[in-house]
This record gives structure tokens, sequence and C-alpha cells, in this order.
């Protein structure tokens, strides 16, 4: 049986990123190729991100941004996750995308959560330690975690500072990062101890000192991460054995005894 | 700018798998509602791959295939990329497919492999034995291993004798089986010692005896598989703790010594 | 500079699914190998979810399910997803994680929240019409739509009577399609029109029948749907060209016009 | 039954990249906290790759490539993957990954393949003109095609001309780039017409140019392409509806008629 009804009259794909014609390729409305080699891929980034070019030194920035996060080492389920299925003999750039999608709720994603926390604790129209203290409360009233705030390892996280002078320097240290810091120093007196800000924090701030969507929080780390995790692929596919395997004697089983079949 | 440009006028897909209409989903021409209940999922995956509903036993011999590879416990690369991912808070269904990525050439590969090797075999024309020398002894002159024989775990591999049991019973243990076995049978001569099918071999045998396309050699892996990547990330978010992690003391570095920017 | 620190003491992995040493694999207990052939793929997906063989017919019925699920053509995006991704030459198992990712909140996503919003009704302890008149009040008031209920293409949805009717057969017809039903009787008094129950809402009742977590609810669509993935990317890669193109000229672009670099 | 066994004596992972203690995390020797906001992502992509900061204008080339590879609009199967599998209600990271398996064989690919060809061919020892009309001679008698040579919509690519360009103000159009040359001037000779380098080709010839492993060759795309999957995974569940669906009037169906069950 052959059915072949007539296409839609729409276009399929509707776009206003960019657009592809023989010959041109043309980003926001700028030539890729003039971009090419006169700016940097941190303004490009931006430029993709929030539609227009740096006016000033946001694509420093976001590069700043891009090198915190590039490496965390194998301390990371993401880059666990993508030397497994390297070790198993796939594409470089299947095994980067399962390390990709490890970058779950527990994995970068608190961007988003404290860039949420720091709008609205701001929407309050309240002075910063008033308002700070306000969110945080109600945090800790409804149980839970003040999200941007402590790590497992690192105390205090040592990229914060490094990020925020950056900011500093280029001339983007705002209103957020104050907010941000409000936060961190009113969580002794809410919640017992002081919780540091961490990196995640920190870029939750930057973002909205660039003006980006919140909803782009996980962003830094998905473009950030594949380097890294390219250079963990690499390095799993030509120094390891293939077929990483922990070995049946190192599993601590504790399921039903051997049973026959009813 | 707005370009709007006429859309094709052909169909963007075309496809034989089936069709759907409102208030109809036909699979091969078979109506989908028809098949629910009066189908095993046997015959629904042998009707998709070979486009036709089982003449016989294929459907039993295809839900055999399904169980032997359903699941292999955290002794693999896939689900140990699955359970990371898992616990850096992702939905199900993006960790599954970390997992799934991971079933790379050393992963279930080797059933592709394998089927072709059977296929070269055959095309000499030779009786099995003969054939299966050649075979052998071209992989072993080209340094090369043979595929779907050997296994790091199991020897011999439980799965292997199982399947072409149930083979048997179904009327479907046939020519491929017994080249499959004459390979076996002459790898004692050819390699020094005796290598024994291991489950890959005996699925690449089974999936020429079902009459399928080589190329589909992963899908028994692909199809199996999920249940035991579902078990396993429940598993991992519902009985630890999220964000897996190795610990940095666990980790042994052997790259450069600290040093400074030049 | 080489660091080797002492291992952990304790396993890195536990599970209580499966167990493999030399020559045995064990799932919940079970032999594998005894399972092959003995018992149906629906039946060991039923031992992997819920950690026992089924008593009765649960294997029978989630192997119903799996075929309700199975295939819907290309009208749906994880397919359209695995089509492109497979014409760009990517190994199959790849492919198919592309579209299973796919199978997010608007697209499979239904069943929990659907088990949930059952959960929550029948915790009421009314009597079935007034409790679903409750949920789906609730739910109009908060601006939400009922998940499970309503279809854009098939109203009423034909898999959704089948699926019930091999319930009946098997036994597992009970207060949770009951409950079902219940809603959708009552969606035309409160949201003005029926809803007639779509295929989410009929696997979230028998999810619930099995005794299966609704934290599961997904797993159907990941289990059944690999199938039918591996049929489109095996046809995508063997029928079409690669590297699959809408073509320029059938874009629409809006964004910014052409513009020079700063 | 609970079985623990005394755990492996060997660190888990072992690498090279990086290390993490708490309050520091090296990258290759150097302080992460250094190179923030003072080296730029180019920069760390190279360290990553190759173990090294560059010793010249690596980064800058790095990030030309970058730049050349950052957006390619709809007109390219794994962006639209993404922004199916965006439209189906997926976290960012997940969408992004279903792009990123898309660059596969036909998408990227061919810069690996096309580095090999260059080593080959400088292997040989001969003039680079004489060289490549081997090369292109050998791949042509071999009914194959010339890797990174010819594109479908742009001739020329207008890429390569300024990647080569930036290569030569950098300091790093030398050998590979002049052997990338001779064999686009003898495709008219051998292959009847004029093949003109593609993104690819060009991308290739630099990855040699930097030194990187021909291995390597996808890094550039794998790592250039997230920041434009972001921006339409954005834009996709920003401005469109959920649920992308092409329609079901809209699919041409091919297979067997309607039947019923046998």
């Amino acid at each position: 049986m052959l059915v072949r009804v007539a296409a839609t009259t729409d276009p399929f794909w509707r776009t206003a990123i960019s657009r592809v014609t023989p010959g041109e390729i043309r980003v926001r409305g700028y030539d890729l190729v003039e971009l090419i080699g006169r700016r940097s891929f941190g303004d490009v980034v931006y430029l993709l991100l929030s539609g227009d070019l740096p006016k000033a030194n946001e694509g420093r920035m976001v590069e700043a941004c891009l090198v915190a996060c590039a490496e965390h080492s194998v301390v990371a389920p993401s880059v666990d996750a993508a030397r497994f299925v390297a070790s198993a003999g796939v594409p470089l750039q299947a095994a980067v995308a399962a390390g990709l999608i490890g970058l779950g709720d527990h994995h970068g994603g608190a961007v988003d959560d404290t860039a949420r926390a720091f709008l609205e604790t701001a929407e309050t129209g309240k002075p910063d330690r008033e308002a700070a203290l306000e969110t945080a409360r109600a945090l800790k009233a409804a149980g839970r975690r003040l999200p941007g705030y402590g790590h497992p390892v690192h105390d205090p996280d040592p990229r914060v500072a490094r990020l925020f002078d950056v900011a500093g320097e280029l001339g983007l240290r705002g209103r957020w990062c104050a907010l941000a810091e409000a936060l961190e120093a009113v969580t002794e007196e809410v919640f017992g101890r002081t919780l540091r800000m961490n990196v995640d924090g920190a870029l939750a701030a930057i973002l909205l000192e660039l003006g980006l969507d919140p909803a782009l929080g996980k962003a830094f780390y998905v473009i950030a991460r594949p380097p890294g995790f390219v250079a963990h692929v690499h390095e799993e596919q030509t120094r390891e054995r293939p077929y990483r395997d922990v070995g049946w004697q190192n599993v601590a089983y504790d399921g039903p005894d051997p049973r026959r079949l009813p």
C-alpha cells in the first residue's frame, strides 16, 4: 500500500538563531566567516544564548565560567559514565553524550534553582540582607536546602572567589553577586552553620549579571564539560583495557537467596 | 527578517513499518489493537524486525533470546554507566539511554561480526568443518580474534547450551547452529585452546536461523537490556545516596606534577 | 606524579537485582538459564521490576502493555529523533538511545503523573465518583490538565478499551481500572467536555493493578519502544540516503537581518 | 542473601588528566583557579586534549575552529534530533546529548578520516602533488570518496579559506595545510571535477598542525556544537508547542496493506 498525502504548506522548521544558504552561514545575523578568528568562543556562546554579541566583557566572563566548569576529574558521575561507556567501544561523540546526560539535578543542576531563588529574593524589593534572611528561612521552614551553597569536597569552593574577582575585573560584579554574598552571610544564622557559596551558586549570580534566562542555568556545564569528557574518553580508549569491569568478586549482592522456578 | 520559502512537496517521512490514522495504529499492516493480548512481545518484535508475524516458533525463540540477554548485573559497563547517570538526578529514560549507548563494539557488538563470519564461512560452499577451519585460520593469520567465542568470566557460558536446546525444541536448530558448533570444534586446533561459544555467538547463529539481517545483530541486546537498566536505575535512585562518587581519595593520579602557569 | 591511595574497603557496587559468578547468572535469586525458554519476556520484566515472578497473570499483562506501546510510527518525536541521528551514521544502539531520551514529560511521561493522581484520589477514602470529582476539580482550579486523559489524534484511543478487556480476561481489572473510569466519567461535568482516557491513563491504572511503584510509570515505554526504534533506525539506514536534511530552502528564518560585526 | 567480598586493592580510577583534592582542582598540573580568567577556553581545550598549555597560538587556533563549527542551523540532523527530543519535555542536557549522538560518520566524522588520509599521503615521502595524486587515485580505484572534499550545499565552503587565513596569521599554516591544498588541486584530474575542500578537510589539516591525535578528529564538533544545541533546545522549548509532530497526514506509508491476524 502506498499512501502519499500532500505535504504541509508550512515550513517544518522555524528559527531565529541562524540561516544557511549556499556559501553563507549567518548566526543571529552575523556572517560566521567574519566571526572566525575575530571573536572568541565565549563571544559566540554569548551570541547564541542571548541573541547579540557582547556589548562589553560578557564574552570574557563566559569564557571564565566555561574554564571554571571545564574539568572536575573522575570525581563526578558524569565523567565516570562517559568512561564506562567509552570502554565498551563506542564512538567519541556517543561516549560524551552518555556523560552529558549525567549533568542532572544533582550535578550542575543547582544553577537554575539558585538563579530562580536569587530572582525571587530580589523581587521582594527589600534590602539584600533582609530579603536573604526571608529566603533562607522560608527554605529552612520547608525542609529544603539552599541551592548553590555547600559542597561535599570543597569548603570553600576555590572557584567562587576567583570567578567573583574576574567578574569584578570585567565590570560584571553587580547586584546579583552582592545578593549571592548576602545569602551566604545569613546561612549561619538560619541553618546553624556557614554554608559557603559553591561554584553553582557563583554561576547563578553571573548568569543573571549576564542577563541570561535562568532556564539556561545548566548551559555553562553543558557547554564547558565536553572538552573534559573528550579527554577522559580518549584516555580510556587509549590507556585502558576495553570493557571496564569492576569484577564480579567486588560486588555486594543482598538480594534473594538462590531459588528454583516455582 | 522573515524568510519563508515554499515547503517541499514531498512528504517528509516515508515508512513501511506502520501507519497511524485517527483511531487506528497498524503495524506492518496488522491492527495494533488486535495484537494486544493475543500476540506475545516476542511475536511483535519479530514482526517489527522481519516485516511479518512468525510462521512458526520464531516469536518464542525471540523471547528466549531476550530473556538470555535481559540482565548481567553491574558486571557490565553499560549498567554501571546507567547507575552513575541515574545518581546525578536524571529522568528514567535518560539514564537508560546512557546505559544503552554503552552497548558498543565490545559489549554485545560481537553478534553482528559473528553473524557475518558465519555467512562468509557458509558462502565457501564447503563442508562445515572444512569451512570452519578456513575461517578460523584466516582470522588467526590476520591476528584477529574469533568473534562470538571465549568469555572473560563464563567458561562455558551457560546461556549457550540452553539457547541451543530451546532452538531445538522450537524447530529452529538448523544449519547455522551446526556451523557455530563446527567453529567451536576447530578452535583448539587453530588457536591452541578451546574457545567456547559465548552468548553472542549463539545469538548470531539464532539470528540467522530466524532469517534476520545480520545488521540487526545488536538488536537483541538493545531490546532486551532496558528492563535490567530500568531495575538498576530504580534501585540506584531509591536505595543509594544521590551523586555516586568514588571519592577523591580513591583515585590514582599519574599526570604532571603541580606547576605554575607559564 | 603518581598518587595512589588505598582503595576503599567497601565494595563499590551493591545490588539486590542479580548476581553473576563464573558459570552462573542469578536474577532475583532465579537461575537465568532456567528462565530461558520457560518464562516469557513479560514474566522476566515483572521479575526485574517487582522482585518476584508473577503469582498469576502479571507477566501476560505486562506483555500486553508492552505490545500496546511498541510502535506509533513517525508520529512521535522520539522516533523522528532516532531516524535523524541514524541518518548521520551512528551505531544502532546510539540511535536508539537518542530516541529513548525523547520519552520525556510530554511523551509517555503522563503515566507516572496519572498513577500518582489515582493514588491521591484513592487516599481520600471516598467513593470513586466523589473522589474523582474532587481530583478533577482541584486540577481544574489549579489550571492544570488531567494527566492520562485526552489525545491529540485518537478519540477514543483504541488501545484503552482493549487493554482493559485484556486486564479483565487476566483477572487484573480491579479497583484502579474502576477509578480510572470514574475519572473519565466526571470529565464532562468538570472540564466541559469528555476527556477520554488515553493509553497513558490506562497504563497507569494497570501499573497499580500490578502493584508496581508509580515511579516506574515510564518503564512500559522505555522497555516497549526499543523494537520500534530498532526497526526505524534499520529502515532509515537501509532505505534512505545518509544525512537526512530538510533542505535550507524549507527553513523559515525570522531572526535578525544580516549585519556586520560591530 | 548478603554477599560482601573484599574490595580490590587497586584504585578503581586512574587518570593523568586532573586531580581533585579538598580546595584544589589541578588540570594537567595547573591550578584550575589560576586558569580562570587568565586563559581562554581555547587554551584550556588545548591543555585538556594535548596535555600542555599552548606554546604559541594554538589556543587561538582552537577557538577559531570551535567558532567555525559552532552553528549550522537546522540544516543538520543532529540539531533536528535535539529539537525533536526537546519538544518531548526533557532536561536541557538530555536534549543536547541526543543531538550530540548524531555527530556520526556522516556528520563531522570526516575529520578523522581526512587526517588519516593526510598522514598516509605524507608517509609516502614524495612531493605533495605526486603523493596527493597517488592518494586520490587509490581512493578512486577503490570506488571510495575523498573524505574532507565536496559539500552538498556550500561550493566553496566559506569556512575553509577563512580558517586557513587565520592559521596563516597565527603561524600555524604549515605542511598539512599545504598538503590539503595539494589534494584539492588534483581532484579535477582524478575525479573529473573539482572537489573543493570542506570544513572537515580544513579542520583535519589544522588538527595535524596542532599536533593532536587524529583520533580526536571529531572533538572539534563535539566541543563546538553544544552552544548551538543549547540555543536550539531553548528556542524549541520556549517558542514552539510541546510534542513536535509532523502530523499523520504528512507521512507516506508504503508498507503492507491492512491485514487480519493469521
